[in-house]
This record gives C-alpha cells, sequence and structure tokens, in this order.
C-alpha cells in the first residue's frame, strides 16, 4: 500500500521543504514523489534537508500541471485549511488512512489486480491549494490544529499523514499476520526474559514478609496496608524472572548484612 | 491537558530545529519547551522556521540538566530508537496519547487538583537520547518508521508525537460531552493517590543505590545492571507518593536495623 502512495507538491517555493518531504516519506516508507512547477528543484538545500533520502529526489517527477501528476490515480486527496466556501468530503488524517487502507484491503485479495494508486495533494507553502485544485480532489484532509496557529510546515504535514497511512498498513499486516489476534508483547516490546510465575511471586512475598519483620518496619501484631500496597505494586509491574532474583537476592542480603553485623559482634 | 504537556529538547545542535520544534507545538496547542544546553539559543535561524511560534521560543526555559528539565514531572516519556539492550517499556504515539489522557481523565473530575506534569524528552540530532537520560523515563515512545531508514527530523518527531496528543485531546473534549466514552485511567482504575514526580524518584534512586551499597549487594567497582534493572521496574511502575513513601521508610528501615545491631554490640 504505502508504495503505491504519490506525494504531489504543488508549487512549492523552498526547496528545503522539498528535500524535508522526502526524508518524511522515506521515514514512512511512501515511495513516489511528485513536483508540479517547483520553484527550484534540483538544488543542494532539497538534498542537504533530505538527509539521506536521496533515491527519493532522484526519482522524483517534475511535471507542468496537476492533472499530469494525478494522471492514474484512483483516489486523489487534497491537504486543507478549515473553511473553504463550497464544503468538501473533509477527513482527518486518521479517517483518511483508514479509507486508504479499505481501498487495498479490497485488492488484496486479487493477486492480478492492479494497485491503486493515491495521490496526496499538498499546496504552496503560504496559501496551499487554489479552490481549483481542490475541486480536483475526491476528499479534502484536513490536520485538526489550533485554529489560531493552524498552518503546519509542509514537511510536517506530509509527515503526518504518511505517519497515520503507516499506521494503519501497519496494523493490516498485523492482522494478516496475525488472524487469531495474538496478544501484543506484555510492555510493548519483546523481553529478553520471561515473566515470573504465580508461585515465585508468592515465594517472594513470603520472603518480603520476613525480611520487613526483620528490619522492623513491619510489625506483625498491626501489618496495616504494608504487604497489600507491595503486592500492588509489584504485581501491577508484571515483574520478569530477573527482577524476582534481584529482588529475592536484596532480601537475602539485607538479612546477611544483619546476621553478619550480629556474628562481628558476638 | 495540552497546556501541562512539556517538550524537552536535549543538545540540540541546530538552532532552526528548535524553531521547527516550536511550530509544531504551537500548531498542536502545546505550550511548554524546557532546552537542555542547546549549543545555540536563541538565535534568528530558530525564530526563522518558527514561522510564527515566537511566543513558546520566548517563554522557553533553558537549564543544565535533564533532572532540572524534568522536575516536578509525574510522567516522562523519552522520544527512542528501537533495540536498546535492556528492553523497557514502549508504546507508540497513539498508545502514548491515550496513556496520557489516561492521566489526565483521572484528575479532571476534581477540579481543585493540580494537573499533572508531562515531559516529552528528545535527544540530539545524530544520537537521540543516552541509556542514562532513557532511565530516566517511565515510557519510551518510539515512531514506527521504517527500519531502513528511521530517524525522523527532530521537528517532524515532535510533530508526530503532539498531533496525536492533540488527537487524543480532541477525543477526550467529545468524551466528556459525551461521558459514557471516556477513556480508560491509567491502570484501569482510578487511583486514590497522586503518582511520584521525577525528582522524588531520582530521591528514591540515590536513597536505594547507597542501601544497595551498604548491605553489600551492590559492588560500586562493578555495578553491573543492578541500578538499571531496578530503575526499570519502578518507573515503569509508575509508583504514586505512598508507594515512594513505602520504599523510602524500607530503605531507612535497613539502615536502622543495620546502625542499631553495630550500636548494640559497640
Amino acid at each position: 500500500m504505502l508504495s503505491s502512495l504519490r506525494v504531489v507538491l504543488v508549487n512549492t517555493t523552498h526547496p528545503g521543504n522539498i528535500g524535508g518531504v522526502a526524508r518524511a516519506m522515506k521515514n514512512m516508507g511512501v515511495g513516489q514523489l511528485v513536483l508540479v512547477q517547483p520553484r527550484e528543484f534540483p538544488g543542494d538545500a532539497a538534498f542537504a534537508r533530505a538527509a539521506g533520502a536521496t533515491d527519493i529526489l532522484d526519482q522524483a517527477r517534475v511535471v507542468e500541471t496537476l492533472d499530469q501528476a494525478v494522471a492514474g490515480c484512483q483516489l486523489v486527496v487534497g491537504a486543507s485549511a478549515r473553511g473553504r466556501h463550497i464544503p468538501w468530503p473533509v477527513v482527518d488524517p486518521r479517517q483518511l488512512a483508514e479509507q486508504v487502507a479499505a481501498v487495498f484491503a479490497n485488492v488484496v485479495a486479487d493477486v492480478t489486480a492492479e494497485l491503486p494508486q493515491v495521490a496526496l495533494v499538498f499546496g504552496r507553502e503560504d496559501r496551499g491549494l487554489t479552490n481549483e485544485e481542490l475541486h480536483r480532489c475526491h476528499r479534502h484532509v484536513h490536520i485538526p490544529s489550533d485554529p489560531a496557529f493552524s498552518s503546519l510546515n509542509l514537511a510536517a504535514a506530509v509527515q503526518v499523514i504518511c505517519y497515520e497511512l503507516r499506521m494503519a498498513s501497519l496494523a493490516g499486516e498485523k492482522a494478516t499476520a496475525n488472524p487469531q489476534g495474538e496478544p501484543e508483547p506484555h510492555w510493548g516490546t519483546a523481553w529478553d526474559i520471561d515473566s515470573a510465575s504465580a508461585d515465585e511471586m508468592e515465594r517472594l512475598f513470603v520472603h518480603m514478609e520476613q525480611v520487613m519483620t526483620d528490619i522492623e518496619f513491619l510489625n506483625p501484631d498491626n501489618p496495616r496496608q504494608l504487604m497489600t500496597r507491595l503486592r500492588r505494586l509489584y504485581m501491577r509491574s508484571h515483574l520478569d524472572q530477573v527482577e524476582v532474583s534481584i529482588l529475592r537476592g536484596i532480601l537475602t542480603a539485607t538479612e546477611k548484612a544483619l546476621k553478619k553485623q550480629e556474628g562481628d559482634h558476638v
């Protein structure tokens, strides 16, 4: 899906912004860049801001008209500020990503089908797209910025929209790779060590309660909520086996230190 | 919620990026900028790229240390590339926004409560945050970029993350109008006690390291990964203030027990 997305920049003034757009696209895995009458391209400023996304700049197509830029596209989406006087279907970047993903979901089943082409059209830094240009789009996409300061940098706008498209694409891949819906890893990242088992946790709490008593932090005649609070803390943290070993080690070291001092002086 | 978000930039090299960050923040309605030892600030390049977000630059605080930057914050989130060798809880920007919204959903009901402070910490353009800096965070946030070209421009990364936070904030406003759809609170239930602040956590770790040394569980000449693993455990657990008091109490009781036995026998 991402490789079929085409970013179209209309009449960009600053070549640095073209470079910033290329970087944002490549970060998100979006491949094709089309420039409609850029004021200055190619140039050093574009390559400097691209920070390595030079392949996207090298392969960028420069064309004369928006029509040429969006030729062959089944879906054309224009970036828009609010409040054009003729209302047009407008989506936020997340809704756009859902709609684009839906377009691709329909064709993925048929391997012989050509992938649909989608164009994301961005206007001039200072004035955006003209009404005429906006009227060539199926949809408008509006980033819900603060109305008091609503104009995003061009590369920042491309970044946000490509980010949403990438999120939708990754969600689609996960759904395909993992149709049963296996649970996500517990802390959002693969952990290097297995979680502690329930019985390991219970042995930890028995040991902890003993040491809390030894250091006179817990009064067995008036235990209050201490062990409950410690349990809640360590249970919600979902300890792994090394962490349990460390905590057990701390408890053992505390006991030893107490005994050693006794021994030193007896 | 957005006004309580603090963007912290550590050792930024290019002042233009600071301006780009200010613009991205203001577009999304995020208010506070803190700079830890920027190479050059203030300066013309920052104001040029800010494109009118000069109030954010004017009010930016410049500090010497990350500790100063995150003081008073109940949630500290570090922007991270993948693949640190000790895994830390990592979320994508959308999950982060849900978690931050949950933190605020808990306090919104109580109009007398102080709003929680949340820090979003971003590292150097070329190297990101150091491991030590990342270990001061409750969570890491990773933008799921293309692994083959993963490094976003600093302002672009701030843009994506602030965009997600704004989307969650706007969804929260809608939910307030429609209280059936409120986001889940932080641990799936309303918490009875405020979260500990970043500085309370740092004092806890200093105390812990001292006691670990006293009981000879930590060898200062060969500390290995002990404090890192303890940090990860207690940061991801998101300790509340009573829990920090309990852990400090355990450390103090351990010291006392050691001294008492010394005293008994001297």
